[in-house]
């Protein structure tokens, strides 16, 4: 391991708890010290390499803890690969990810994860670890599972939805919710009914309605909110912990406030398409709708405040990307005249650090909420903290020199995610990152991708630090 | 200024943030820089004076956001002036408190603010701040309000109790309050409503029921929970934040998550004595349950596990002491034979970090709560941070080595703060201050006070860094 | 008293639970049996009067258990008199109110409840109770209290607004609910806020906000809804019933709905102009909008379903008027240039049973619904059950023919209360009183008044009965 | 039809609405008059059967809404003919009960439907309909639905329990919701997560947890709540109502509560023995506890508190009894040594009516209350009134003298169910029916069963009257 020194000079650090003017000293891949900017302590470094923060912010790198680079899904697969997919969270000011390792029905999870670990090994730009899809959960799984945890994959996700591929019933929830609740795993939940939103795109389609709009219409919130009332009713029976992924509606959230304020260990992420996009956009002609069908779906535009609201109540904690790519040309375009057909995703994984900036100027957010929301949250939600997600003395150097000057339009013509197109193409933004550190090394530099395939490594995760 | 150069070598250091196996480096009064404990950066640090935190965690100084030091109350005074309350403070590990300043009727704040400063000057082992009591809320107070949120004074407590004496009608409430909103001042709360309480003292006593327990049980829970939600509608209408002093039970915190899960700024804080104490204090026999007589009064023991689950779930933000002490002899004993003439209030500012690394001990929060409830949301709340409540680079050097594997007994026998009993006597300890640094001075080595009275200076305060 | 028969053929009988074909008969003052339309039994009825009910509703007559006759108010008085008030009510299908006496401040319960006897006997169309309002809680008016309820005057009324005029304090409201808690009185509350209403008055007449709309602004529902929540939780200190008067929104409904969940007897009146008005009535120019004004103040229409929904889920029990009529000219005019001083009040003792009708055909409630709502529910909260409310055997046969057919307009032009307009002018109606018998009396015929002053007499009523 | 006159004197005839000392006039089949008891209209009555009531209650003869005679269940089947089981309703006051006709997997409604008519007729002491329990809902069953709708049998039962016998998935139930919708049916759930239920059921026997006991504890308050939320949710995406079976617990009345708080029409029903019974029952020794076993479980002793509130408030609106008797010896002797295999069920259709007045004598409800949750509510629930359920010209002469004053113990030495145990054995009961007409018939004299098999026929029903 290089012992090369980097000294950040004269820029703002900010983490979740704190705004300081202080110079960052790293030493190989590792953070070992913080001096007040001008201070003699400060000045007395010496450095390979100096970067110039003046006027910057000097975060954390983003922990994206929601990716499905490569997902098989519907016939297709994601378009981005762990290299594409990691090169684009990287220039977009994300420095670590944690993608799903999918189980198939009929085989273990010691399957899955091993193909998963083929697909990202030696190709990914930054870190990366792994949550596990359960899609048959049986007694051998359920053994499989205190395995896994041992081996740094702590997560667990079921899905309430997808009947016939990844669907689990309750009793199936319910064992893996006990299991975890005696192993120190989390259970991520997809939670909608996704029994009854069959039978409602099933009439839909009878009813002619095939259009990407229904896709919104079908999976109705109070399908979503009873699905995570579900999931939160099961895991207290189990004494169990619950993570709710991609909650996209008030009805949902007033469940995750009311678990909340029993004080159980129930925890909600939404994703960023849920907060600055809505059914206006899945209703756009020529079936560009298509472009925004994922599961949760967009909801109208009313339920953004509520989800800026929970964010701030931390009714919801993290916001992650989804991310789940899949292009126009020849993906999307498989659901024509049936929108259940269409691939369930959309590319996000470089944008989502750049939208939340643009909360904090927008006022929905404090810069320090930005960055718990964003890095050190998801680190301690998934076992990574203080590795990831802060910048203190023997974290990881994996910092972004972040410019909340620049300014710059989204679009696909200048994305790094293998995708023919931008969910936010044309919108304004101000902020950037400049610089990225992984591990010590710049990975980005003036906002050029400068990393390399396979400069990422693997990371077990311990199990969540919100389990006291 | 000196510039004197502390290093504190191999402690745990934790924050409402982090836990990071560090040194820190303190330069005159200011930290300066952190470095991974071992680390080269770390060893070449000179320093006049090392201190050896092995074993032992290194934390920020306490901050007490509420103590009444030498208040007139009931034809007595608070036993612990200025000088004897902060050095009992300091040998807590307590390196900031902010007291009250307290406006008689008919005088202006002004000149309750200049006594206050008159009493505190010259005499404090750390340093103040005042928050400001308004019991005569006129025009000119109003616009007094402005100067004194100029001058750091930025936060005004109000009364729903005690009518005659501090209290406030809802119209003049209401009125301060959108001066607040305006000037950016935070209201403070003494939610009771004191008019329908002094009916049920007057029936108490002329029923004969004279005794401790009484204090108790007229002050009823039902009459915390309803002005704590009339100040919430109050502050709503205003338009206002609100902090809520003092709550005491399950059906206060009920009202305040309501308001939280609303998104509303209004905050809630509670003390040791809820938490630690209860009605069965009060019924001691021989008049001993006087020594527990406080307002909001200690409930039955079952309100305990609510107000530990607020604090998880941040329904209460912040735990302060009240401390406001009255000796047994001579001073509680004028309640003999009417309770309603008992002192209000307890010791405690001495006791508070050690109760809550208790808590920790006991499972209650985690270490990185515990500095948030006692050092980092006081700070930030009341405009303080990042001078105060944690350890960063650029922070007053408010640190305190903390050993928490030392065991002793709480006793008046043995406690710093100038009043002859104690709330907790006899209670085993675990956990406890071994040297405490104010602004990079030691006021205690060893467990003795080692400071000086003027060592403490008054803080201006921002505004509430919880007002985005 | 007459032993006058009179039988009542071939109608559908409705009470708030039946709906059933039958023949009523009466004797003298009194309904003594119901038999099925063309029974034997009914056949063998002979009367000397005979109405043809066919076609048509035989309900109750009305209870309207809130009216303001003659009511001192600002330095004018209510327009109606009890002769021409209760005249205008028999001939909208109304056949007992209860009105409320005044305490004045100073002066004794029995005073005030003799001033409105004097007022009142010997000119009443039909039969009258009173409440009585008390303004000054002192130990004597307590005493009065139960005096009062041994005479039939059951039912007291505070206000939490109006201060100076009728205003209580939080104290001098728990006594009365503790005398009520003992003697079986019942509360009914003005719930608002009138100390912090009082303040935003003063605050828009300062900026120049002079219009009546300005009146629906101040008295804001945030106000409304805090003292409905403070009236509830003294009312549980006392452990007192609790009634209360004129809900006008949705916040108010859910602190009602709150607190019957809990299971408490706690009850809710809306008035019909809360129903049918809004503040786009209060908002007409030309100084319009100050025929609309009352306290508490029409609201915007999105309540109104709202209201609605109450109605049908109980958690509001019961429509009365609150008729309290003042003329536009000469006493709404008071208030040109200052919304403050408009007499506050409107008129519809005469209206209340056709625009009930209106909710029926609306599809808001059921026909049994609005039985209950005007005439079961009012008689059986203020103890004048089964004597009126029902139809039943030994029943006063205070009966409505009512022709759910006819149509006709509202009107100044034709209405019989007297004030010079109508909250309702023009309004298109279905359903109306053909036929009004007052104890066995017809005092309405074809919808003509055919009564005369002093047939009705005083009810002394019983303690609620909802309160087992 | 006989024209045979019956005249009831002198008693206190009591419906939901009323109560009235009236005199009775029966003819034939149905009520014709009622009138004051000793006005010359009552005396003028003649008849052939005349029946002193002095000193008794006149009531409408109870409707049971919530029977199984003769269900097949766990290979044995109830211990109640249709003939035995009327018979025994008959004598405890109840003259009408709605049976459930099942539906068998693989099978048509009108074949389920067929044969339980088969079983019904003819042998039937009192009045009967029936709803009808689903297995097996497919597009075949929907259509049916509407024939059935259209026949009388309006409505319609889903079990979310047992797996593999009567459970349907929430697609299923959706479908049948939505159909519901649609022809005016009332759904009716057994809301019990039977998926998850198995699984701790599964869990428990194989821990050597196989007393009656561990019936209550695996099925879990928290899995009945849930599936009462889940089964509120799916009515609201069909804009279904709702009818709520056996609610047994806290939890699930919560859901409720905050159903008919939004004004859903969502009804809950609740059975003596969660009233009166608990789990101290299911855990008597020496396999006793079987006698109780019954789902949803009993539950623990504070849930009755909350039931009776709730029975109240109207968030429970019907108490049925879920009469599913298995005799001790033979039959709950299946599952001694697995508590699965106990039938489900407990006898109760004897004594409904005496155990609900005894509430009334205990202080938690009214005795029009009584009539209402026994008689009224039922029959409008299930399109039965006014023919059913109240005492009004032209209802049905169903009609119980009861004695409010008569003592006896409860025992299945002289009860009349055919089954070995009784739930209430050695209760002391004070009040009891003492004559039972049905249909103008005496089926009922001095409390010995007078009546015959055949004499009750089957009751097509109209549609639920609350759905307006």
């Amino acid at each position: 391991m290089s012992h090369e020194r980097t000294v950040i000079r004269g820029g703002l650090v900010i983490t979740a708890a704190d705004e300081v003017h202080a110079d960052v000293l790293v030493e190989g891949e590792r953070v070992v010290a913080l001096a007040a900017t001008g201070s003699p302590a400060a000045q007395a470094w010496e450095a390979e390499r100096v970067i110039d923060a003046t006027d910057c912010y000097v975060i954390p790198g983003g922990v994206d803890a929601h990716t499905h680079m490569e997902l098989p899904f519907g016939g297709t697969a994601a378009s981005d690969t762990f290299e594409t997919g990691t090169r684009a969270a990287a220039v977009g000011g994300t420095t670590t990810i944690v993608d799903f390792a999918v189980q198939s029905v009929g085989h273990s999870l010691r399957e899955g994860l091993d193909a998963w670990h083929a697909k990202a090994q030696g190709r990914c730009a930054i870190d990366y670890g792994f949550h596990m899809i359960m899609s048959d959960v049986t007694e051998h799984v359920l053994k499989e599972m205190d395995v896994l945890v041992e081996e740094g994959v702590t997560s667990f996700k079921l899905f309430m939805a997808y009947p016939g591929v990844f669907y689990s019933d309750d009793g199936r929830i319910l064992r893996a919710m006990q299991r975890s609740a005696a192993n120190g795993g989390l259970i991520m939940m997809h939670a909608e009914n996704g029994i009854a939103i069959d039978v409602l795109v099933e009439q839909a389609l009878a009813a002619g309605h095939t259009d990407p709009r229904y896709h919104g219409e079908v999976r109705r919130e109070l399908l979503e909110a009873e699905a995570t009332h579900r999931a939160i009713q099961l895991a207290r029976v189990a004494g169990a912990p619950l993570y709710v992924v991609h909650v996209s509606c008030e009805q949902a959230v007033n469940e995750l406030a009311q678990a909340r304020d029993l004080g159980l260990n129930v925890f909600g992420e939404t994703c960023p398409q849920y907060l600055f996009l809505s059914t206006d956009n899945l209703a756009e002609p020529d079936f560009e709708g298509a472009k925004y069908v994922c599961s949760t779906p967009l909801r109208p535009k009313e339920h953004q405040a509520v989800l800026w609201r929970a964010l701030r109540t931390n009714d919801l904690s993290v916001v992650s990307t989804d991310h789940c790519p899949f292009c126009f040309v020849g993906q999307k375009e498989l659901g024509r005249g049936d929108f259940s057909k269409i691939p369930n995703g959309l590319p996000g994984v470089e944008n989502r650090m750049d939208l939340l900036h643009q909360a904090v100027l927008d006022g929905h957010i404090s810069r320090r909420r930005w960055i718990e929301l964003a890095c050190a949250t998801p680190a301690r939600m998934f076992g990574l903290y203080p590795r990831k997600g802060t910048i203190a003395p023997g974290s990881d150097a994996d910092i972004v020199i972040f410019d909340p000057h620049e300014r710059y339009v989204m679009s696909a013509a200048t994305h790094h995610m293998n995708v023919d197109y931008s969910a936010y193409e044309g919108r304004q933004m101000t902020g950037r990152a400049r610089t990225v550190l992984s591990r010590g090394t710049p990975v980005v530099d003036a906002g050029r991708y400068v990393g390399h395939a396979g400069h990422g490594t693997f990371l077990p995760r311990s199990t969540s630090q919100y389990l006291i």
